[in-house]
C-alpha cells in the first residue's frame, strides 16, 4: 500500500481511515510512505492522490474506492465497510432540517392528531409550536448555513450516494418532499445544486414524487 | 405496508424515504394509512413506530430496519440502499473538522513538503495559514456547535455506523486521530459522548490507534 502514511515530524501521519479499514478486514500489508511532493512515486497508478493500493496486481487509488474494493473482495463477519453512513445522514436531517417545518406540519395533520402532535413536539422541543415558528427567521439563516455540506457534496456528484441514488438520498429527499407537500416556505434558489438534485429526485421512478399534490 | 403514510389535510403524507426505497427495488405493495394517534393499528408489531412492513408473514418496523430488510431480501441491479451514506460523512468531515487543524498540520509536515502544503492550502482556503490559525477561536465555537450532530448520534448508539464500527466511523475517527497526533489543541470534554466513542475506537484491533505517539 503506497502513501497511506506520510513521513511527518520524524514519524508517520497515517491515513487512519484506511489503516482502520484494513484492520477491520483483518488484512496484512506493507506500507510505502509518500510525501506530499513525492508525486512520482504514485505516477504509475495514473493518480496524484494517495493512498494507492496494489493487491495482487490490482491497483486502486482514492480512499473511498479503496474501501469499496475491500468490501467487494474481502468478506468477513464484520459489517460491510460502506454500510453504516446513513445513520449519520439521518441524524443530520432530524436535527437540521425538520425543526424548521414543525408549524407547517401541525397545520396539516389530521384533526384527530393535533393535540397529540402538539403535546409530543412541545415536550421534545421544550417550547411551543408558535414559539418555534416565531424563530423561523433565525432558523432560515441556520438552514442556509447547515445546507452547505449538502450543497458542496452535490456540486461534485449528482446524488448524495454518488453516481446513483440510494437510501441516503431518500432520507434527505424525504425532508424536502415533506416540506414541499405541506409548506409554502421556499428555501432553495434555482441555481442551488441542491435544487438540481431535488429535480433529479422528483423525476426518478416515473416521476413518483412529482405525482402528488404539493406547493409550488 | 402499514403506516408509511399518514392521512393529512385530505391527502396522504408519505414516509418518502420508504416510498422511494420500495421504488428503488421495483416492488409493489399495499398501503394502510395510520394517524399519529392510531397506535392500535400497529400494536401487533410490538411497536409504536411506523412504518411497519409485513412481507410474507415477516414483520419489520422502523425505517432503517426496513431498508436493511429490503437490501438483504431483494437484490437488483441498482446499488445497495444502505451503501451510499459515507460520502456525506466524508464531506461533513472535510468541511467542518479539517480546517481547524491546518496550522498544526503545517507545523508537522516534512520540511520538503512545507512550501507545497502552504501554497496548495492557501489557494484552497483563500487566506494564509496564519490567518486561519488566528481565527481558531471563532472556529472553536463553530466546531463545538457542528459536533452536535455527531454527539447526539453517539448518545443513542456506540458507533457512528450503529452497534459496530465501519467506514463512517473510520472517516470521522481519522480526523480526530490526525488532530491527536499533530495538535496540542483539545476540543473534547471527558463527559462528551464523542470522547467515549473515541476511546472505544482507540481500543479496536489491539489498540491500534493508541499505539502511535500522540499529544495528551
Amino acid at each position: 500500500m503506497i502513501g497511506a502514511c506520510r513521513p511527518i515530524a520524524g514519524a508517520f501521519a497515517w491515513r487512519w481511515r484506511i489503516r482502520m479499514a484494513l484492520a477491520h478486514k483483518g488484512l496484512e500489508y506493507e506500507t510505502v510512505p509518500v510525501k506530499f511532493t513525492d508525486k512520482e512515486k504514485i505516477a504509475f497508478a495514473n493518480t496524484k492522490l494517495v493512498p494507492v493500493l496494489v493487491d495482487f496486481g490490482e491497483v486502486v487509488s482514492d480512499s473511498r474506492a479503496f474501501a469499496k474494493y475491500l468490501d467487494e473482495n474481502y468478506y468477513q463477519e464484520r459489517p460491510l465497510l460502506l454500510g453504516g453512513g446513513t445513520r449519520f445522514v439521518n441524524q443530520w436531517c432530524d436535527m437540521q432540517l425538520h425543526p424548521v417545518l414543525v408549524k407547517d406540519i401541525y397545520d396539516h395533520v389530521h384533526p384527530d392528531d393535533r393535540e397529540y402532535f402538539r403535546t409530543s413536539r412541545e415536550q421534545r422541543l421544550g417550547k411551543t409550536i408558535e414559539e418555534m415558528h416565531g424563530e423561523r427567521d433565525k432558523h432560515e439563516q441556520e438552514l442556509k448555513r447547515v445546507l452547505t455540506v449538502l450543497r458542496e457534496l452535490l456540486r461534485g456528484q449528482p446524488f448524495v450516494s454518488g453516481k446513483a441514488p440510494a437510501y441516503a438520498d431518500y432520507i434527505v429527499f424525504g425532508a424536502f418532499q415533506w416540506a414541499r407537500c405541506i409548506s409554502p416556505f421556499v428555501f432553495l434558489d434555482e441555481a442551488d445544486p441542491i435544487a438540481g438534485w431535488r429535480q433529479r429526485m422528483c423525476k426518478l421512478y416515473g416521476s413518483l414524487a412529482d405525482s402528488v399534490p404539493h406547493y409550488a
